[in-house]
């Protein structure tokens, strides 16, 4: 059990995972192409079946070396659930399964001791913004609920539902293609602008502050 | 008198009044589906009573409890004035009051304490920014009354009258779809570009010292 | 002269010449109306020969008042420059001048101390992103100058001369319909992707940093 | 060598070189021109060849003043490269190296010390951020596998191999004409709205990031 560890944490066998998480990584995004797999797409198989097994073999050894502590670190969770993932046979109608062994490329971010620590960062981040995207969350679902009740027969094909709606507010706060949206609905309720601008102008200082929350955790570290 | 304020203050009714204004604004947004409507429509419309009968009586029960104190916090006002809009008989031909009823779920922020921080300091950041504000709605108007006699006869549907142009400056200043906005009055026009280039960069820099007034105020609190 | 400078500097004076420029500035806007046009338009224009002549006494008041020091502040060049700009005649074909005229409404900014302020505070931050600016424009230069010689035979409504490319690129750097001007391009030279991905890249970059410059500015003082 | 050096640090001739550096930058835009081209086409490239030869001898004297020290100051590098390409015949079918001519007046970067610093201090940034560029790149190959695998054959003139897919979800990071991208998808797989919201959520996450890891290393110097 301690040289298994001790074989786990060297530099060489760290490299070598990484390396295969990179090839492997590549050869799924080949595995897309009709004209590379026509040509290769037995390498390309072949590779992802040996990448596969090695992920395999080194999350066996780690939960061996490790035992229970192993599961103490979120990051063996991370990376065992997308080995599972892997191994689950990908058969039936659906090829969604087929599509997310990329995620696998994710293993990287678990190897890569920097990367590890940015999204560590990145997620410590969260619950300090938790009221802010609360706060944020309420005044999408609460503009939806109006707009699907008010322009849902004018615009169907963007307030028709409340999903829709609520797709279509997210889509406006990011400032996509609003002004088109706001001006298909204003020339049947030429009111509508006083909507959208205050909707826009709320969620965007919403946003605004969300960000300057972020900033300011960040720099108190 | 006593015991009522010691009632509501209890954590156990504040936890069943925002389960009461979670599950409310649920089924408003329900109601904007007419499938669930057809199925379970007396259901909701028997929620909505419910709920709105316990924001009743606790308003009624805070006015009683507080008697003159009650007015002091403005967010007494906010829920009051939520829960009397909903009172209201929602007749006549406008829908437009029935959409409002969402607007309940706003209470959401004065019941949690958290978000009502949040609000609070988002108000709080405003008076700061009057200047900027100002300054920018000062140059949203002056662009306007600019474009809506230069341009008003070239490209009617952004720019025939002061409230069309308010909107359409409005969303350039976004960047919204402005350089077809743009090309459509360059192509008469073709010295055009120099008011929107300024606007945009005037508009645009005004806005990102707003910004700053912003962060910098956060940071020193 | 003593006498007329104690006049200027009361408060009620000033607040005269506020109200008077904002109601200018509203009467203006209302000329661009053809509504009230028909209906007041002799009284919108006898205000605005009133509001003409009240700041023409009152800029001939302070030069009388200060004399040689009127012309230190350059708040009193930009005074002075806009109401001579109202008084020259705006016969001719061009009717810009009579535009312009609203350019009044900027007095706000000279008689309002704390938009001064601000004012003075954005202009102030100016010289020191002077070379990020610089390279900003140099940036876009070159990358115009590239595109007009490789895209302008392929899609010349948007790269056929150099201003229009300066025009399209600085479009792109704003983020707004990028896309769809290099796929225009891209279905001819596959390759665009590379030079529309860096520009986009490079400029952003440099923008942030003219950003970063302006914040860093702000936070020191 | 000595009187060389003493003779190229003088500001003389540093104000000269960056006269000829604008100069060339600005004739090599106006040969973009057809209508400049044929009245004074003769003048514009007799102004390039006399820069050029300036840019040549200034080199030479200065990789004769300094002789391996020239090497040791990438900006020298810099200046070597541009003057080096533009010496080479630009015969055969592309273009593109003449167009590329005008990345000479990058020089005025290496020329002028203001900017030098600007661009030193931006690329001295770039290490930095290394990690979380790492982490963006890798989450947009990973959605664009995922992309092209699920919406391939749905959307084909946006995700129909893997390099269509990662400009489209670039272009989507950017925010520009994202919803109707989705919605093209989401008219054949409703649920795609979960994958667009989620990339758009988390990329948009990173990139500030990203921004705040910049202003923060910018803050400590
Ligand atoms: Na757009
Ligand atoms: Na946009």
């Amino acid at each position: 059990q301690e040289r298994v560890r001790s074989i786990i944490e060297t530099r060489l066998v760290q490299r070598v995972i990484i390396f295969v998480i990179v090839v492997n990584a590549v050869t799924i995004g080949c595995e897309t192409s009709s004209y590379l797999m026509e040509r290769m797409g037995g390498f390309l198989h072949a590779v992802d079946r040996i990448a596969l097994t090695v992920f395999t073999v080194e999350i066996a050894a780690r939960l061996y070396a490790y035992r229970g502590a192993f599961f103490k670190d979120p990051w063996n969770w991370f990376d065992a659930v997308i080995v599972a993932i892997a191994l689950v046979p990908a058969s039936g109608p659906t090829s969604v399964l087929r599509a997310l062994r990329i995620l696998r490329a994710l293993r990287l971010v678990s190897a890569v001791p920097s990367m590890r620590r940015v999204v560590n960062a990145l997620l410590a981040a969260v619950p300090g913004m938790a009221s802010i995207i609360g706060l944020l969350v309420l005044m999408i679902y609460i503009a939806a609920v109006i707009a699907t009740k008010l322009f849902g027969e004018i615009v169907p094909e963007r307030f028709d539902e409340l999903p829709r709606s609520l797709f279509t507010l997210f889509q406006i706060m990011t400032g996509d293609d609003w002004g088109n949206v706001a001006q298909e609905v204003m020339s049947e309720k030429p009111w509508a602008w006083l909507f959208f601008i205050a909707y826009i102008l709320m969620s965007t200082f919403v946003a605004l502050n969300l960000f300057i929350a972020v900033v300011v955790n960040a720099m108190n570290d």
